[in-house]
């Protein structure tokens, strides 16, 4: 079964963008080491809003060959670069997760999807990395859902920019606490 | 001047209690150093609906002697234990923060009350303590507010519970980022 990880930057106050969709407030860190993030995934799944930041970058972030999904149902199906899925994010992270291999799925964002996925079981890893920031407002981490999700810590890491990032298991099973 | 430091426990989400106020989701650690938070504290600020949900507690958490501040329009001014104050919460924050002495000021909760005082420029640190779940909802750690404050990162510690202390203190001047 291939993972699928909730990786994101969020500020302190739990939020992945400003008010504006802008993300200016992630430090600049030499030391993170993009690499070895993208050495392990090979499919890449986001939401429509978080489509449209990315897009708005000189260029898509991940290495050539990954897999890039988008869900939106409003997205031109023939948009370059990507594979647009108009509904049931569920189905297709399933559908992803049984796949052959040992290749990762990055979610990328955002908190809908996220809240989508996590409340199906279809995420194994939330991985945040939080700024030295309170943003006030924003985008949310996860959108709001009506039940909890226990987690298990696994990794901390600070960074000299002052990013902490903290890598938690997603508890299946005994997971709704 | 005496500093003053909003600390308090939130969810990897940014809630400081779930939707029905409550914090049952809090490991219990036996590791966390009360008394050492306690020593250093002399004075306690907190919003009404941080109050309530700490007065359905057996016992005050704090050391005997600490005077706790509750800031409401609402709650009878003749509560016994506290002092309540009506309105203008940043002009307690000032007033103690200029008192002479080095006892410290907490500030217990919640979410508004930190906003309101964030946006006076009257909180000196941060310290939030990261509990392994995500609640979906609740009272955010920080209230929207339009603008940012920027942090340093000066702290962190991982408990054997899975939470992760991390303290900042708050940027002041070149603060909004």
């Amino acid at each position: 079964m291939r993972r699928l990880r909730y990786n994101v930057a969020a500020s302190l106050d739990g939020y992945i963008a400003d008010v504006n969709g802008g993300f200016d407030w992630i430090p600049d860190d030499s030391t993170v080491d993009f690499a070895a993030l993208f050495a392990r995934i090979d499919t890449v799944i986001m939401g429509r809003v978080t489509y449209e930041v990315m897009r708005s970058q000189p260029e898509l972030p991940f290495n050539s060959g990954t897999r890039v999904y988008v869900v939106s149902r409003t997205l031109d199906r023939n948009t370059p670069g990507v594979t647009v899925v108009r509904d049931d994010p569920v189905a297709l992270a399933s559908s992803l997760r049984h796949e052959a291999g040992d290749g990762e799925i990055w979610l990328f964002g955002g908190g809908q999807l996220f809240a989508a996925l996590l409340a199906a079981d279809q995420v194994d890893a939330v991985e945040i990395t939080i700024a030295p920031v309170l943003l006030g407002g924003g985008i949310p981490l996860l959108a709001h859902v009506d039940h909890r999700t226990a987690l298990e810590l696994v990794h901390t890491h600070t960074y000299p920019s002052g990013m902490v990032a903290v890598h938690y298991e997603v508890k299946r099973g005994a997971t709704r606490v």
